[in-house]
């Protein structure tokens, strides 16, 4: 069989889309072999401006030019200086866009508009840049196939709102702790069940902060170096006041557990306050502190917070490494069902948006049939 | 919207089924406001007849058949006493066969002629009994869907072979661990990785036994406890003996790591001949002996085992609980993804079944748009 070929937009070329960028050229023949399917990179954007390429880009020359640190957008003929994704994706036309540009949790930009613009044209998009589908999921779930049959419980019949034969795929798998498969597993492999509770490690520049505290490291030290490894946000705030960890928690409850949620409607207490000593003294009580986001079905609806929460020393979230991210999902039929993933650097978030990009190849092969 | 109607057929109402049927009584109104659907029960089969009505079967009925010990083939109206499973489905011809018959490794009987009689008709099927599918993964290949876009690595053109418009969905997330999702997660958070080490523990009943050793316990007791509680398979000989486990490596070997396996080529290592002594002795040393499947890849393929294995106490397949089941894949770009799932009883497999039957749904909604 020839391959199939997918045209595509990567916007965002900081430690996640770099990274994507390299798997897709290393991987380059074992897609071909193992799916079927070819990637072609047909335009990429940074801030600044992009680089276009209708025939296809030559990602070695892409990953050289990011690697000397020059701009993508001033190669000879394929740099675009200041066209912007959002009209990189309406002249390149692609079959997905892959967002990957840095996460604002206020306006969402330019995430926001980039995901908008390619689902009205028909475009699929994968997202690592949690800000969008935070901010926006009951408007994506009417432009995407979340409203026709992923997207849970909503009560939309969103079929006399648009009655398209086509729905562009929309997926996010790594926006909620990269690789650690917390969509996934709340759309499909516990479908059917009723979740009482959920309960996470979303963030891995805390966790690893925190365990960094129990040897007795400081705050700052430890900080910088999640910096330094690429695990923390742009801006770290985002990860030590927990809003990173709700931005998530959004994510889930509105995608899993069915809920009309906002940042507004959670409970955050982030890490910045928590001094070492208490950090050791759990330690000595066999407990230790982990900055837990909690979903809690009480009274007909999902209890929401982000806060440092004390776990004895054996419970599984506890027991992870520094490196792992976790999540539990306790369940009626299913008393626990409980997953981690290591996640030491970008590479899992930008593994992630591959395996999303064949989950959108799989669905759509199966309409083709 | 109007719910959609699926017509089922369930083979087998041992542990499994039984609670299938308790599940799908209880949840009737919940999965049709959830998902829109509505499982119409138009056949039961166990050993010695079934129950037919192909305006659907009264679950509570059934249900309370089933707790008096009567048998159901002999129902008045509904009973179809001598009539096998392969008759029913050819007659109330379902959507979707639900094949939980006791598990037999050699012959894979009854369980393999009910899927194939299923796929053959276009029925789309659903496995909780191993058997078929750890016997006949080659042959379901081509005749499912398995083999367009689900199946992974095989170097096979099935269009040449199948040209159908429409080819039945075969799911068997329930024959691996129960509610543990080790083929989902192969396949679809880890599409597009290479998985470089696979190990799990993968059968409860050996689980549970070297748990209760470890306290003293000798092994017949521990043994008749599992059976007690509906975890042992019908002939305990296939847990203790590595049987059941090597079958479940074998399904992971085809469907997920893509390497053509059957029994023969699992060196196999069961637990029988351990003692006390040996698994107090491990734990003595922060160790601890749990019966591991591996699957390594070395040389180009997949060296495969199943055998009782000492590892560190603070290993995450050694921390798991006497009621779990577990894996941890290792892959290039993901260190390690580590699932535990809880199976204290039947009812985790059974509702693993509902939640491919509604993967196919949802697959099957794909298509219609």
């Amino acid at each position: 069989m020839k391959p199939i070929i997918y045209r595509i937009v990567l916007a965002g070329l900081g430690n996640v889309g770099s990274n994507l960028l390299t798997i897709l050229y290393r991987e380059k023949k074992s897609l071909q072999k193992r799916y079927g399917v070819n990637f072609c990179v047909v335009g990429v954007s940074e801030l600044g401006g992009s680089a276009m390429d209708t025939n296809g880009l030559d990602l070695q020359l892409l990953l050289e030019t990011l690697q000397s640190g020059k701009a993508v957008s001033e190669l000879p003929q394929i740099g675009r200086p200041d066209m912007e994704a959002i009209d990189l994706i309406k002249q390149a036309q692609p079959d997905i866009l892959l967002e990957a540009t840095p996460v604002n949790l206020e306006h969402g930009q330019p995430g926001l508009d980039n995901v908008k613009i390619a689902l009205k044209n028909g475009v699929h998009a994968v997202l690592a840049n949690k800000g969008p589908i935070a901010l926006a999921y009951n408007e994506f779930y009417l432009m995407s196939d979340l409203g026709a049959g992923w997207g849970i419980n909503y009560d939309i019949n969103f079929t006399s709102i648009y009655n398209l034969s086509f729905l562009p795929k929309l997926r996010f798998s790594a926006c909620v702790a990269g690789s650690l498969p917390s969509i996934n597993m709340g759309w499909r492999d516990l479908a059917g069940y009723h979740i009482q509770k959920m309960e996470a490690v979303f963030n891995g520049t805390t966790q690893y902060i925190l365990r960094a505290m129990e040897k007795g490291r400081n705050y700052e030290n430890a900080l910088l170096d999640t910096q330094h490894r690429g695990i923390a946000e742009a801006d770290p705030t985002l990860d030590v006041d927990g809003l990173d960890s709700a931005a998530k928690l959004v994510i889930v409850a509105n995608a899993v557990l069915g809920q009309k949620t906002t940042l507004a409607d959670i409970y955050i207490e982030g890490i910045r306050s928590l001094d070492n000593t208490v950090v050791k003294q759990a330690l000595a009580n066999k407990q230790r502190i982990v900055l837990i986001c909690l979903a809690e079905y009480i009274d007909n609806q999902y209890q929401l917070s982000v806060k440092p929460t004390w776990l004895p020393i054996n419970h599984p979230l506890s027991q992870i490494t520094p490196d792992e991210m976790a999540i539990a999902y306790y369940t009626q039929d299913l008393e626990r069902l409980f997953t981690a993933s290591s996640e030491p650097g970008p590479e899992p978030a930008a593994a992630a948006m591959l395996r999303d990009m064949l989950d959108i190849i799989r669905s759509d092969m199966e309409n083709i049939r």
